[in-house]
């Protein structure tokens, strides 16, 4: 943001000489399995268990007593904070960096493909509260960002899963050229995915600058998907990936249901490769079925006011429109889905 | 900060109308005996008990988890928090302002003298966590600050006393206009204060405007007297004014000793009835025997790097500079100073 956030892309991960002299690394211990000797080179290191409990503002002032001991053997205050991991390690790290001794800098590694393309970027940092997701958190965007090719090459194949909710996503939103190198996929593979990080991020990076601190609008319609997305993840536990993709298509035919999509676009849309890789119709309404107390999901996720929240329908490919929309409305679309689908 | 911070004079409590729809006010409890229908004129509102307790990280969690389900009754995200107490409470709620989702409005009604002239301003805010103060916070000024008259006239007397520290410091540092009109003050009444209110804020907020996330360190000149100032407020358990005046002597001393301050206008100051309403040098010498482990305190303060910290020392009254001095040096200097007084 304000130009600050650097992305660097190499094959390796950062050497040392990449780095500040006093740095923190907080990392995903199971990262050391493939990654003991880089992790090893820091004198002064946090290991953390990736995961929601990670984020749970619960254990936050005990991380951070920990982390105040470690600092005091730095000796200095001006430390950096290497965040190295994925979501949660980052807005974990991320949040640490924002508000310890009210800021340091920030480097973040993602190990993820969805931190990669996604959560690395944007500053967003967050903490669970109050049995919901990122209740608190700041806007802290990494002074720097190190996408490191053998690092993600190393991660398990389903990581490669999870992260095509958010690439579907940023398809449809961009269109243009990135939605024609991508309508005839149905799969993506790991390199395939590596190939279009520069696009993705690049895309994110356009968004976010023009509203850093999600003030104006602009920077919602990343939620694309996500409204029916966050429901499916916190509800039924789904992946962010897959829930993201049952948000996709959710929108989709709340779009076209409301005439922002035509019934020409919507087909052209899903007689693609692309389109065939969304989860189908029936799928997702017995997602929705599967949902008790929706309206409630819905309201506390989003940013409400009066019982509406900001929905992001598409015109089409690379046409997203934000939309007041009463939640009773989208509630009532789910219902009707349900009985449709 | 940016020019976003505004502040407002007036004699009574803000009206509904001065104030934003949505709410959520966190007030000291001690404040229900004086301004009771005031406050319970919201309809969202969060009593706490002020003090350093309050500012510890490890209560923090059970505090946001209250304020969550306050927040969840008022269907809102667009609520604004309203700080209404002294500096814990400013710097409680101004940290819980920063980070409840990601950051919602903050506005501050300091009810006490300190408060009102020096932590309400300048976007600080701040929570203690490893025995130490101040260690986990933000930057995040206010958006609006509504300084009160018959809030403040309201306090017990010591609590002007208290803030004679930071008045002291500040008409050191901008001298001029503002030290001819406190010179030959050796006490100042709660009026007197409540008349230098607007030179004091004035001159904080031109200092942080230039260096708002004290990164360029000019801010940092605010910090004369506090080296020492927090030691004996942590050490000796002293208020900030009775702890910032005893650092005041010894920034002076420190200042005469090092070259910087001439014999004789530290005589010039010391001579008016300004001077002689600080602490006298047998008083800081007996108070900084007392302390154990100087190093220690002053090196887990202040930034640090390499054992040297940035102390601020007076050329003359309005005229301070930042000189980088080891703390052995500081130690050094008070061990000879403990022996002189």
């Amino acid at each position: 943001m304000d130009g600050k956030s650097r992305v660097i892309f190499q094959n390796t991960m950062p050497s040392r000489r990449q780095l500040p002299t006093s740095c923190l690394l907080i990392y995903d211990r199971i990262l050391l399995r493939s990654f003991r000797p880089w992790i090893r080179s820091f004198t002064f290191s946090y290991g953390v268990k990736a995961g929601e409990e990670l984020k749970q503002l619960s254990h936050f002032p005990e991380h951070v007593t920990k982390l105040l001991k470690i600092n005091e053997q730095m000796q200095t205050r001006d430390l950096t904070i290497i965040a190295l991991g994925g979501g949660s390690v980052g807005d974990f790290a991320g949040f640490v960096a924002s508000v310890f001794k009210r800021g340091v800098p920030l480097i973040q590694i993602p190990s993820t493909w969805l931190a990669a393309m996604d959560s690395a970027h944007g500053g967003k940092t967050a903490l669970n509260a109050g049995g919901f997701k990122n209740q608190i958190g700041s806007f802290y965007p990494a002074h720097l960002t190190f996408i490191c090719k053998s690092l993600l090459l190393s991660q398990p194949v389903e990581r490669g899963t999870d992260a095509v909710g958010e690439l579907h996503k940023t398809v449809l939103l961009k269109g243009g050229a990135l939605w024609r190198k991508c309508k005839d996929s149905r799969e993506f593979s790991a390199r395939q995915i590596y190939q279009l990080l520069p696009d993705l991020i690049r895309y994110k990076h356009s968004i976010v600058q023009r509203d850093p601190y999600e003030t104006k609008g602009l920077r919602l319609i990343l939620n694309l998907g996500h409204t029916l997305g966050h429901v499916f993840e916190a509800a039924l536990a789904r992946s962010h990936g897959q829930a993201v993709d049952l948000g996709l298509v959710f929108a989709l035919e709340f779009s076209k249901s409301r005439g922002h999509l035509s019934e020409k676009s919507y087909a052209r849309i899903m007689a693609t490769q692309f389109g065939r890789s969304l989860p189908p119709l029936p799928t997702v309404g017995e997602c929705l079925r599967q949902v008790r107390d929706l309206e409630r999901y819905i309201t506390q996720d989003k940013k409400l006011s009066d019982g509406n929240i900001r929905f992001i329908f598409l015109n089409n490919v690379g046409k997203p429109i934000i939309e007041k929309t009463a939640v009773q409305e989208i509630v009532e679309f789910a219902r009707a889905l349900e009985r449709k689908a």
